[in-house]
């Protein structure tokens, strides 16, 4: 019988302040090091999920709503979201906090899979993932549908088969 | 009249060896900066594109195929596949380069969105894109669907209204 | 009057992977990265006090205890311990959380004090810090003799008008 | 019988231009910057006195007197102070000089204390450092007292004990 | 018998968007950061030559025309010139692009060499270099002359047998 | 009538630790890397010349004649040889460190030109140079040969008019 881990046993955070060395011509943070950044946070919640080396399989739609300014700091909280077989779905929100008024704003959300490997980098199972709260368990139902769209965008899968997300579009 | 510009014109290419800097505790190049590494290389092509400051508005589906070893070249190829208004939809194609034997194998692909901005950060359109290769014409076309699929996830279009995403999973 | 906050709402937190660039030649943390981490934390938690500019204006005894080791998880928690008219001391405590057992270890304390600064980078009045928890209060009251401390080793006071540190020694 | 070295065979200097990747959002240097450069370069005048690999263990009273800015040139100077068994204090001078005028002032002092240490990172004794000069020699003095503050803030000395400590404060 | 290879075999590109980390105080690229990605390129290309571990031997004359600024976009192009034993010159052209215009000019031309070793550490043999454009052929020509120049300023030749480059300052 | 300077005035020296993140695959310090320090190094010594912003003009004939480790000490020591209207030339002795034996041993020698710049970015004079010891003439004599070879690779100087240099390749 495989081990259960709860939602909020792999829960990570991080804050930084943006510094000159993180912004474009415009003194906006670069998409790309948040990318980077999210990807460690989101590895330190898989590697606190199964405790194996971790290496991350695929990035799912991110989105970058707002520009974050030099000197904001942003925080981002990232926790698995389900597991299947060897790989884990992490899903992660990024906050922002505005220096003077200290108001702190939801700036993006992104998903990342892991997958846990072995010294040899051949990929184990991991624990399964116990949801509890309302938001962890609508984000282990959407992890199903997200899953079955990675699939088939991967030609993994037909598209007649991906029942859960077939749904979505009917009637 | 909108300007047109082809895909060709857009092209941006960028090879790297990766060093210890860049790499996991197994010696393969991290996620997280081959994210960032692509988000240049990409920001190079939409900027080719519009001639304006870009920001990153989107990361579609990427998915890491295989383990980059430390010393292996990598080589990140990007070209518009279509615009969008003020946005512009990027395509990456990944190869790896092994430093022995000379191999060079596709290790992934990724899809990222850009917005041309002005000098205060507003959205400004950008050229139409002309595709003209067979791979060309057939990221322009998908490009729609992916769209589509990225303002639904965002909740900002009814699945029902999706037609050519609705069609994939049709009869 | 001057307003008022409690330790709690300057609490920052981050957490790292030790990777390859951040050890020296036996695969250990180098404790200049550390201290270097730190002075980020503490700057978010005093910036957090009073939403000014902060500058680092000292680094009191800081001790490392163990080896942290590439690979492993360190955590940086920081609060505000007290205010002193422009200058705000900050109270870390460093964790290390090995990546096979999940176990998590206290590895060292450290103190900084910053300076809320203006535009023109002189200094200006910041809240009075509220402690609540036991261990707030603790540190609150240690603070004014580790402040006694530093004016004396800064020529600053006369050892004998250090009533609270004098103390320690005697009897 | 221990082997002995003079505190100027210890003696290491770095000089610096201050970059943008350096500065925080006033343009100055932050002070997490300065830390870890000046750790770099204690651990070179520690490896000079022991040829041996070294590792951080503690950083006493540091402090920042004045804003570095942009473009200035740092000098760190070091040398150990004094050893004790397996460790080794090192005193730290900073210099900064106005890229115009080339007026060259102390911006700060520092003291870190390093541990010799062998291949699998046990403690090993490291020879007995002479001092010369009067500098050295008040240096080596005071070293005594701050290690007895040491051993007291981490609870490893008595109060009543530090003899050369307590002294300070009486009469 | 001695493999060949030809010179096109050898070329690698790299494009890069000039960031904040890149510049000194006027905003513009430092030579220093321009010449380790030269170096990057170089060994890129002599990697290819000869597929083996590369160090770099020799920088020989480099010379930086005109400023190139914050938010410019880079491309480094190099390719082996011609091969000696164990040794490759590879000879650089930089160019910058004009965010705004497109414009594309020439900025630099550098040349580097570069020693394939074995895993000791060792010089080993590589293939010949087969020019094939003219430019190929005029900088293969070249080679021998700065290969003369190289070794009578590092003292291993004498300047009267140096013919090739001798001609150059007769009649 | 111009100020004058002496090269001893404009000596600047840096030692470094090398780490992880400064080798390549075979654990030795990158060229690359070793190129950026030096013009760093250089910078400061010609700034230190003429207390003007400076920008890296060229890299003359460097070679890298041995292998620096993981984990040495690599110390970089510059001065400026001569100077001409607004350039100046800076000559470069890199020594590296054995960490265990402590024997210190030159590993290369490289030779940066610098010109000196206003707000806008044009060229202003500098002081004349002065040599004193034996070393400084001697290079402070051969700087007029380089420059003299700089020009004609530069196309910039006929070779029939390079007297000094011509003298070379003579009986």
């Amino acid at each position: 019988m495989r081990e259960k881990k709860f939602a909020s046993e792999t829960f990570a955070t991080t804050s930084k302040i943006i510094l000159p060395n993180d912004t474009n011509t415009l003194g906006n943070l670069m998409g790309g090091q948040l990318l980077n950044w999210m990807d460690i946070g989101a590895a330190i919640s898989a590697q606190r999920h199964c405790r194996r080396v971790v290496v991350t399989a695929a990035v799912n739609n991110v989105s970058f709503n707002r520009a974050i300014k030099l000197g904001d700091v942003v925080t981002i909280e990232s926790k698995v979201s389900r597991s299947f077989g060897s790989s884990m779905e992490v899903f992660l929100d990024v906050y922002v906090e505005n220096h003077r008024t200290g108001k702190r704003t939801k700036c993006n959300e992104a998903i990342y899979t892991f997958v846990a490997v072995d010294q040899v980098g051949q990929p184990i199972q991991v624990p399964d993932l116990v949801p509890d709260t309302d938001l962890e368990k609508e984000r282990y139902e959407g992890a199903l549908r997200r899953r079955q769209l990675g699939l088939i965008l991967a030609k993994k899968m037909d598209p007649k088969d991906a029942t859960e997300l077939k749904a979505l579009f009917e009637n």
